[in-house]
């Protein structure tokens, strides 16, 4: 299946599980699929940021990225391409495709600047990829450093009917949202979908918004399609309660740098995952932020049962 | 009094109170200084990042400090000095001084890159303010892009007697606080107060890795103030509980840009300021954002009823 | 006399002459100009990077500025007026201009990343100087990070008649002089001056592509305001043996954070400035830097007996 | 052979020849090689930033790789490995040297600050693709934004005993040739090799301060080899006397963004590949540019009759 402009619900940021001496650990990939399955995942996005894409080499990118088609179903899979060169990303592009994944996620080179830098790059990138391969724009500007307005984003997508989704994580970004729903109800940018990022920390107002689901990686998937579903359905106070008795760990997950080791962490106590070994050069927790996690589960526990397991 | 390395409690930092015709609010400062102090203030930071310092002349500046000099009594008044240029902090440092001030912040220009640019930054301000006025370190890279290690503040410290806190709001940076107090532990640096910016977003682990007290902004300085007082009793939990009440509100002030709006739209909601103007260029929050502020308050006065007033 | 935008020529950028224990170099001015002015000056700018503007106190900015006025007569004197803030920004700039400046110079701060960012500091900051303030855009992406497109120019021309000038230092930068003057041609920007920085490194070419003259420091102002002549009266190849005879030395100058300092040493060693002494936080040349500058002197005089003095 | 410390002269950043359509220009590139071992190239370095490396396939750059080491003979091969990931710079370092190469160059990824996370850096690939690999540093904060003291390259030298060469592109970096050949006089640092980048602005006084040679691409490597042999044997008049000459052409190939398409441009007039052309996304010379490049081409053969084929 394709990625169109109607995809919604609960893409999760795939890790890529390790074995501790560094090699894929494949069984915990069906572990993890199973798991996102049973949570409400919607559909997946791999070898993005926090999947360790830039550690894999690439006969092992696609290998990863085939399981988890394989895994997925009818479900769809989106891959990460991004890649200092349009040769890489064409490659990796069709590559993926072949396999059967339902679109890419192409993120800004940090060296853009200026609006008509960004659009020309995003016309490029499609001239590589070719036409007919879906894509999703990542706005990620705290890592990226790229600042992409709603005009730049607009003009991106009537220039290219192959962007069907916006991978929204600037920060703060509510108004952002706001503001592209408006453009699509005064028909100067054709619908498409927006799932959010950003660890999950604005998703209770984002889909207010009119986000149409999230992308994201947090540990409880299942409170990520919770908050989805309350939302859509007008559920307004138990979406918020549930997100805000998670907001406490979700904070702390949300470091950079140390965010992807208590995000493994947290995965293997809740059997996702069976290790939480990250390939060099990895980051570690010591055993005082451990001993803060298991605090923080402790604590999400009294509140959501689904933590018990993990404390 | 001078501010010295046992500095510790509350700092908020102050924003400019003006007037909706963008005057400076002196009324306003007064009222702003007695809730402070009712919420348990041990001392304020004026001039800061978020107290809109660039868009006040000179003479308006120093007639700020002054006020709340006055205002705050006996307790401690710090003063961001940063300058592009060292002749520009040296004159304010010293007429701030000359007034009463209790020290002052000096942050890196965002230029500086590498760690003996960072080192000789500070050798030159210290060289310019002169070595008997105390000053706190402002580290603060998701702003101002300059990485310091431990390393780096253990120089900066080592070498300026007069240097007497960080402010830090590293992110992440619970385990910079940790190494920090292992230097003094293991007798590689002198003791230095630690408080603790960052909007608040993780003052509570931040106290337990050994943070002296909080110095930011958040429209409830009592949270902050409480959380401090209940952390450094051991009651822990008590802490915890009225951090996570606080969380969803705090995150949402947490937005670059729009913060500002959030903080001084609250605060006067409280009453302790008369308008949440902000003098030009300034943000300005959307009908939908006000909205969302209300439900976060009254979202909270189920918690703490402190916020019952503002909802 | 107004800045307007047939200014062309040469506007050498200023230096602040100091003496060696710091203090401002009250004579030097006057000599400074009076040999500027001998050498073919047809304005001058005060307060810009190179001189050190950071470094000086209001009251020194304004003095220093009030006397090269006095000495530049008629000719127009425009006064770099960029600072963290608007306040700052409007108090120098009325300042200035109740002194008798012609104008004032205006750079993007370093953080704008977006077209409309751009466009709209420049409508905050003529708000903030008033629209009765003629003003020069500063273009120097090198230093100041933030990429100006010839679009964002034209919108900015477009927007405020009080816009007068580009100091144009992007580079390359030849092919946006084009695109500027295209925009000219075709009607879509009215006519603004172009004189050009970089230190002088694209002088011969950028005045072939349409640029109205130089305003930079090189520290043989005669040869820029010969080229310029030249290359206006289409002695093309003498404009060009003239440059290329100082082009190695000239681009000695060009080496970031030593090219004041060698620029202090050329024009002391031709009388000039009585020292070459920058306030501190400053740069110095080395024995060997030193004995550089005198071979390339050398070299030059064979070429260009205005040299033989410096040797 | 292996590169070593001992390495000098010339050792060019080979161009990608491409055919008008895209393909690598197999038979250029053997005329590219006959033509830089004709001008004195003691070496040569593929994959580097202004080889279009992020345009070629990874099977590409293999293949490429291989045939530069097959047309150079015994002369060393060094591969720009720079990748985001370590694992594929650990695979393209192993497939070029199990080629034949004689070591790899390493740059510092854009996202690098601190000291400490330099060194870590290179501690991490060196880790990667194994110890027994030399390697070069690439330090070019122009293009890079990352910033190495003198003490920083110290120090991965002498933790890594695989590192030989420096490639010296800082901007200024006189003093630091001078720092660094002074560590080495004072035994805190092991000789390695030093050769010149940044398109061969300063070459002629890098020679003078210590330099081996030159690894860049100006487009008469004739006179790059000329001015390392003429400095070296301390005929120091003649040395700049050919730089000077070639100066003007030299500084205009140094824009960046428009310099590849200037130095391929006059390599094709030159005979040394038989197009221009760039893989897209390209630069391309507008007409004026290509009639500035023939001007200063003409003016060159009046003083290097090695000019008068390309005019």
């Amino acid at each position: 299946m394709r990625l169109d402009a109607t995809a919604s619900g609960l893409f999760p940021i795939a890790p890529t599980p390790f074995t501790p001496d560094g090699r894929i650990d494949e069984a915990s990939i069906d572990t993890l699929i199973a798991r996102y399955l049973k949570a409400g995942a919607t559909g997946i996005t791999v070898l993005g940021i926090m999947g360790e894409a830039p550690k894999l080499e690439p006969e092992e990118s696609l290998h990863l990225t085939t399981r988890f088609i394989a895994g997925m179903g009818d479900l769809p899979v989106i891959v990460g391409v991004s890649a200092p060169g349009l040769a890489a990303m064409r490659w990796l592009a069709h590559a993926a495709m072949d396999r059967g994944a339902a679109g890419v996620m192409i993120a800004p080179p940090p060296s853009l600047r200026t609006d008509d830098q960004i659009i020309g790059y995003y016309r490029q990138a499609v001239e590589a990829i070719g036409t007919d391969i879906p894509f999703v724009i990542q706005d990620y500007p705290l890592t990226l450093t790229v600042q992409m307005t709603p005009k730049v984003i607009r003009q991106i997508v009537q220039d290219h009917p192959s962007c069907v989704m916006l991978k929204h994580e600037d920060w703060p970004g509510l108004e952002k949202i706001s503001t592209l729903r408006g453009f699509e109800t005064d028909g100067s940018m054709r619908p498409i979908s927006i799932l959010t990022g950003n660890g999950g920390l604005f998703l209770d107002f984002e889909m207010e918004r009119g986000a149409d689901g999230a992308m994201t990686g947090y540990a409880f998937p299942e409170m990520l399609a919770d908050v989805v579903r309350l939302s859509k359905a007008g559920r307004r106070d138990e979406a918020h309660d549930l997100f805000d008795a998670h907001l406490p760990l979700l904070r702390y997950e949300q470091q950079q740098g140390v965010g992807l080791a208590v995000r493994k962490y947290v995965l293997m106590r809740r059997g996702f995952i069976a290790s939480d070994a990250q390939r060099k050069p990895g980051s570690a927790l010591s055993a005082t932020a451990r001993a803060e996690v298991h605090y923080l589960l402790a604590r999400l526990a009294a509140r959501d049962s689904r933590a018990l397991a993990a404390e």
